[in-house]
C-alpha cells in the first residue's frame, strides 16, 4: 500500500494532521483512480466502524445499516432497472405500432393489446381486428390498393423521421452522453477513469427516452446495450446516496459492476448472463462479494420485469424457444461454417464502423449529427418498409427466425408442402419440401441480411443511444435461417447421401432450421464483441436446455478465432481506442522483461528525475518543485544519493496538503481572522 | 515477490548455480504451499515458452499445446466425471432394488429397467411385472403374508449388511482416505496444504465402488460430497499428465477448483450452480481464467452425463420439479419459519455431529471402524423397512416430495379427496381436502423426520464415504411438505379468514405443498453449509425458472442468519477445525491493527530472533543454524544490527541448496568422483 498517507514518506505530517483533507479523494476529470487508495481508504473507514460499533447500540445499529447498505444499493438498482426495461419495452411496443396504425378503442394499446381486447377475433385473424386501424384506413378509409400502401408508406417515414429527430435533438441539447451504446465508455470507467455526467441523472433519464424513439423509428439498433448504460446510471445514482459508495471511487465502481450485469439481465431476461458478461466483458476489479451483489441486482431486476410482464406471455427472455429434436454431430460442420461468417462479419463491421467513425471524427460529417441521423433514417425508412422482415422491429425478426415451424404456425418462413397422408403430433412434424413462401422468404431474408449489414455500420456511432447486440444477432439469424433451411432441404431431397444415410430417413424431423438461427445470431454476436462464456451462458439461459452447449460452443469459439486471427480487438475496445481513452485491459499478458530503470532513465542531457526526498526537504523546496515543472506527481526518495523509493505523492494532493497545512497554521496562530475568513 | 529465489537475499547464489535445483518446487506432506512462489514460477515458465515460440515452428506448435493444455485438461475432467457420475447413478439404481428383489430376465437390471423390458404391464402396473421378483417370491415363492414379509426384511438387512461391510472393508484395506464427504479436506488442499494421496488413482477408484455399495445399502448419506471428491480425483489424476500443472502446486489447484465445479455440476445436474459452489464453499484461489475454465468443465461433465441419461428421462437434474401455480406474499411467512427450522437443524447437525466425531476421535470407539458401521447399518435398516418413506432411497424420497400432485399422480401423499363433479385439465388441480393417504403419509413423514435427524448425526463422520447434502435435504423436504400440507388444508378449511381471502378461493390451486417441501430443502442445506447463493442457484437450476427464486432467498438467507447467531462455522470448517487442518478462510476478514512486531517479538530471557543476514554469513553459519534450531524458515535481514527484511529462506530449501552447492563444487573440483558417485 504504496500511497495510503498522502506524503507518506516526507516526515510525520500524518500524525500533526488530526483532520482528514477536506478534498483528498476526489479526483478532477478525466483523471484515474488510485485503486489501492480507495481501496485502503475502504478499510480504514470499514476498521472505524467496527471498533466504534461496541461503544453504543446505536453505532452498532449504524454499523449494521452500513454493513447492508451495499444489498440495499442492490436491490434499489434492480427494482429500478427491471421498472425502466419494463417501461421501455412497452412503450417500444406501442411506438413501434404507431408507424403503422393505431388503435380506436385507447391509442396507447398496442396492436397486439388492441386485438385482445376486443373478442370479435378469433385465433386464425388474431392480426386482424376493426378496432386496429392502419393509417389509410384511418385518414382515407382504404385498406388495400396502391394509393394505401403509399399512404402507409410515408406515413411510417413520416413517424420513423419524427422519432429520430426527437431523439436526436434530446440528445444534443440534454445530455450529449447519452449517445452510443455507452458500454466503451462504461469499461472505461470501471477501469477506474473519471467521466464526470456519464452517468448523472439527466444522462439516464435523456438516454430512457431516446432509446424509446430510436428503436421505434426502426433504426438498425438495439436497446442492448444502452440498457447496461442506463442500469449504470441508475446504480451511480443509488451509490450517491450511501457515503460508504458515493465518497470511495473504489467501491461505487463495485456497484457499477453489478449494475451492469442487472442491465444485461433484464436486457435478454438472463440474469445469469448478466454476471457473467459484466464479469467477462465489462468490469475491471471484481471480487466475491461483488459477484454475489451482481447476482442479487440480477435477480432482483429480472424478477421485476417477470412483474411487469411487458412481452405478455409471462416469459422472462426476450427469445424463448423449444425445439423438439436433438442435433446430430454431421451438423457440426454447418455450424462452424456459421462460425466462420460470423468471425468475418465481425471483423468486417469492427474495420468499417471503425473507419466510418474515424471519418466522422476528422471531417465536417461530425458537424451535422442531426442530419445525419435523418438521413439514415430516411434511407433506412425507404428501403425497410416494402420488406416484410425488414419493416417490423428487429427483436420480433430474430423471435420469428429462431422459432421452429410448429403446426400452427402461419409464418412464410413456414410454408412447407404437407404431406395430405401424414397425421402427427402438434410438435412433432418431419422434414418436407418446402413451398413458394420459403422460397419467396429466402429471398426477401439475403436482400434483408445485405441492407442489414450495410445500415448497421453507418448506424452505431451516431450521436442516439444505439446498441449493435440485437442488429448483430439479426444478421447472424438471417443466414443461419438460410443455411438452415438449405440444409434442410438437402437433407430431405437427398436422404440417401452418406452423410444424411445415418440420421435423416424420410418422415423424420431431422433439422431444425431455427436452431441454425441461433447458432448463427451467437456466432454474429462473438465475432463484434469477442464474448465467449457469457454468450454461450445468456444462449443457454434463452433455450433453457443444455441440448444445444455444443453448438453455441463450437460456433462462439470458431467466430472469436477468426475474428481474433484478422485483429485482437473487440467493437468496445476498437471504440475505446478510438475516442483515446486510457484502457490497460486487465485479460492482457504482459511477458516483458524490461525494467522500468531501464526505459525510465532521464536520457543525457535532460535534467535529473524530479522527486521529493525524505527529509531533506521544506515546504519551500516542495513548492518551487511544484511550479517548476508540471508533472503530475513526483517519488519520494530517501535522500539524492541513495533515490531509494519510497512512496509516491500526487501533485494534485500535494497543493492540498499544503494550502489545507497552511490554514491549520493560519487558525492555530490567529484564530479570529481564519474564523473570518471561513465565513 | 518475496521469495522467489532460494535464498535470495543472501548473495549471488542463484547467478552461480545456472541449473534449477532438482527438488525445488515440491513440498513434503502436510506442508503448504507458497502461492507467490508457485505464481512466480509459472510465469517464468510463461514467458520463456514465448520467447522460445519465436525461434521456430516446432516451438510455436509446443506454445500452442502449452496453451490449450488447461482446456483439453477440462475436457477430459469433464468426460470421466460425467461417466463416472453416471456409471454410479446406474450402479447404485441396480443395487438399491437388489435389496428387495431380483429380475429374472437379466440380473442387471433395475426394478424400473426391468418393468420397462416386459411388454405386459400398463401405466397403472408399472410398478408390478412378472418378470420382477421379490426375495420371498423368488426363494418361497409367497408375495403376501406375514412370512413373506419377515423374509424380504431379512433380505433388505442382510444386503445392506453386506454393501456396508464391503464399503468399509475396502476403504480399510485399500485407501483410507476415500472416507467421509471429503469436502473439508479439499478445502484445506485447495487453501494450500499437502496431503498426498488424498486425490491418488487409488482413493478415485475406491471412493467410486465403496460410493456405490454405501448408497445401496440405504445408510442415511448421499453421493454428492463424495461426487466432488471423485471429481477433484480425476482433476488430479488428469493434471498430473500435463507438466504445466504436475510441477506447479499452484497450477495443479486451479485444475481441482474446476473439477470441484465439475462434481457438483454432475451431483446435481446444475453446472452453474456447481461453478458456484465451487467458487462460494470450496476455492482458494479463483482467477477469472479458472471461473470460465470450470463453467466448460461443468458443461462438459452435464452433457456427457445427459447422454448416458441414467435417469432414463432425458433430464439432466436429480430433482426435476415444474409447479403450476405462483406463490404468494402471505406465503413468505411459512417459508421463513422453514428458513428457522434450517438453521435451527443446522446447529443441532453441527453441533451433535461434532460432538459425537470428537468421542470417537478420543474414546475406544474410534478402534472399531468396522464394527460402527455395521451396527449404525443395521439399526438403520431395521428401524428404515418398516417406514415407505425411509425404506426407499432418500433421493428418491425427495423427489416424490418435491412434486406436485398432478392428476394421474398415484403417491399416498397425494390421496386427496376429489370433488367429483369437477372436471379440470390435468395440470391445474384445486386445493381439495386430505384423504385418508395424507393424513397416514403425514405421520409416517414425521417418524421419518425424527430417524433421520437422529441417524444423520452418527451417520456422518463413519470411514466410508458419505455426503450429507442428501440427508439434509431429506429433513428440509420433509418438514417442508408437513407445513405445505398444513397451510394447504387450512387455506380449503379457513379461505375466508382474511389472510387467506384475497389470494385463494374456493376452486383455486393456491399452495404448492412440494413448493413448501423444496423450500425446506433449501433452508436445511443452508443451516448446514451456510451456502447462500449457490445454494439458490442450484435450486433454480432444478426448477428452471425464476418464479421461485425470492421464497428460496428468504429461506437460504433466514436459515443462514439463525445458524450463524448460534456458530459462525459451517460443518466443513467445524470438520476442518476437528481435525487440526491449517486452514485460513478466505472469506473471513480481519480488522485487527496489530503490528507483527508486536505480537512475534521474542519474550524476555528467551535467545534472539533467528536469522540469516544478508552478506556477513558462512555457509558454515548457515549449517549451526539449521542444527542448532528446528524453525521451518529463518527471515534474511541485512545485519544484526538494522535487521531490515530482505526475504525469508525456508529450512529445507536452506538445506537443500547446501547439498547442491556442495555437489556441484565436487563435480567441478573431481569430475570422475562425481560421476561416479551418481552411477
Amino acid at each position: 500500500m504504496v500511497n495510503t498517507g498522502v506524503i507518506s514518506g516526507s516526515g510525520n505530517l500524518m500524525d500533526f494532521l488530526d483532520e482528514p483533507f477536506p478534498d483528498v479523494g476526489t479526483y478532477e476529470d478525466f483523471h484515474t483512480i488510485d485503486w489501492l487508495r480507495e481501496k485502503s481508504r475502504d478499510t480504514d473507514r470499514h476498521r472505524k466502524i467496527t471498533s466504534k460499533s461496541k461503544e453504543s447500540i446505536w453505532e452498532f445499529i449504524k454499523s449494521l445499516l452500513d454493513a447492508w447498505s451495499g444489498w440495499a444499493v442492490m436491490l434499489l438498482i434492480g427494482l429500478l432497472a427491471g421498472t425502466l426495461a419494463g417501461v421501455i419495452d412497452l412503450a417500444v411496443d406501442w411506438m413501434t405500432d404507431l408507424k403503422e396504425g393505431i388503435c380506436l378503442s385507447a391509442f396507447w394499446y398496442s396492436h397486439e393489446q388492441c386485438c385482445w381486447t376486443s373478442n370479435e377475433t378469433t385465433f386464425e385473424d388474431r392480426d386482424k381486428c376493426p378496432l386496429w386501424q392502419k393509417w389509410s384506413e384511418l385518414l382515407v378509409n382504404q385498406s388495400e390498393g396502391a394509393s394505401a400502401y403509399i399512404l402507409n408508406y410515408l406515413m411510417y417515414i413520416l413517424w420513423a423521421l419524427l422519432f429520430a429527430f426527437l431523439a436526436v435533438s434530446l440528445v444534443r441539447v440534454f445530455a450529449p452522453y447519452a449517445c452510443g451504446s455507452g458500454i466503451p465508455e462504461i469499461k472505461t470507467i470501471l477501469s477506474g477513469f473519471i467521466i464526470r455526467g456519464y452517468l448523472g441523472k439527466w444522462t439516464l433519464l435523456i438516454k430512457t427516452v431516446t432509446l424509446v424513439l430510436v428503436v421505434s423509428s426502426g433504426l438498425s439498433l438495439g436497446k442492448e446495450g444502452p440498457l447496461v448504460h442506463v442500469a449504470c446510471c441508475c446504480g451511480n445514482f443509488f451509490s450517491s446516496l450511501f457515503s460508504k459508495y458515493s465518497k470511495n471511487e473504489g467501491k461505487r465502481r463495485e456497484v457499477l459492476s453489478a449494475a451492469a450485469a442487472a442491465g444485461v439481465s433484464v436486457a435478454f431476461g438472463a440474469p445469469i448472463g448478466g454476471v457473467l458478461f459484466s464479469l467477462e466483458e465489462v468490469s475491471y476489479y471484481f471480487p466475491l462479494k461483488t459477484l454475489w451483489r451482481s447476482f442479487f441486482a440480477a435477480l432482483v431486476a429480472a424478477f421485476t420485469l417477470r412483474s411487469i410482464n411487458p412481452f405478455g406471455n409471462s416469459r422472462l427472455v426476450l427469445f424463448y424457444v423449444e425445439y423438439h429434436t436433438p442435433w446430430y454431430m454431421a451438423e457440426l460442420f454447418p455450424f462452424i461454417l456459421l462460425g466462420v461468417f460470423g468471425g468475418l462479419w465481425g471483423t468486417l463491421f469492427i474495420r468499417c464502423n471503425i473507419a466510418w467513425c474515424r471519418r466522422r471524427k476528422t471531417t465536417k460529417l461530425g458537424k451535422y449529427p442531426v442530419l445525419e441521423v435523418i438521413a439514415v433514417t430516411a434511407i433506412t425508412a425507404i428501403v425497410a418498409y416494402p420488406n416484410p422482415y425488414t419493416r417490423r422491429s428487429t427483436s420480433e425478426l430474430i423471435s420469428e427466425l429462431f422459432n421452429d415451424c410448429g403446426a400452427l404456425e402461419s409464418s412464410q418462413l413456414c410454408d412447407y408442402i404437407n404431406d395430405p397422408n401424414m397425421t402427427r403430433p402438434v410438435d412433432d412434424i418431419p422434414d418436407r419440401p418446402a413451398g413458394v413462401g420459403v422460397y419467396t422468404a429466402i429471398w426477401q431474408l439475403a436482400l434483408a441480411l445485405i441492407f442489414k449489414i450495410i445500415i448497421t455500420i453507418f448506424t452505431f456511432g451516431m450521436k442516439i443511444p444505439s446498441g449493435l447486440f440485437i442488429p448483430s444477432m439479426a444478421v447472424g439469424a438471417m443466414a443461419g435461417r438460410m443455411v438452415g433451411i438449405g440444409v434442410e432441404q438437402l437433407a430431405y431431397h437427398h436422404h440417401d447421401w452418406i452423410i444424411f444415410r445415418n440420421w435423416c430417413r424420410p418422415g423424420a424431423d431431422c433439422v431444425t432450421p431455427g436452431l441454425y438461427a441461433m447458432v448463427g445470431a451467437a456466432a454474429c454476436l462473438g465475432g463484434v464483441t469477442r464474448m465467449t462464456v457469457s454468450l454461450v451462458v445468456i444462449m443457454f439461459e434463452l433455450t433453457g436446455g443444455l441440448e444445444y452447449i455444443v453448438p453455441l460452443m463450437a460456433a462462439a469459439v470458431t467466430s472469436k478465432w477468426v475474428a481474433d486471427a484478422f485483429g485482437k480487438e473487440g467493437i468496445y475496445e476498437a471504440h475505446i481506442h478510438l475516442n483515446g481513452y486510457p484502457f490497460l485491459d486487465v485479460k492482457d499478458e504482459f511477458t516483458h522483461r524490461t525494467l522500468a530503470t531501464d526505459v525510465m532513465r532521464p536520457r543525457r542531457g535532460e535534467p535529473p528525475l524530479s522527486v521529493l526526498t525524505q527529509d531533506s526537504m521544506t515546504v519551500e523546496d516542495v513548492e518551487t518543485l511544484i511550479k517548476e515543472t508540471d508533472y503530475n506527481g513526483f517519488p519520494v526518495v530517501v535522500s539524492r544519493d541513495s533515490e531509494r523509493l519510497i512512496g509516491f505523492a500526487q501533485r494534485r494532493e500535494l497543493i492540498l496538503a499544503i494550502t489545507y497545512g497552511r490554514g491549520l497554521l493560519t487558525r492555530a496562530l490567529c484564530p479570529e481572522l481564519s474564523t473570518k475568513k471561513r465565513v
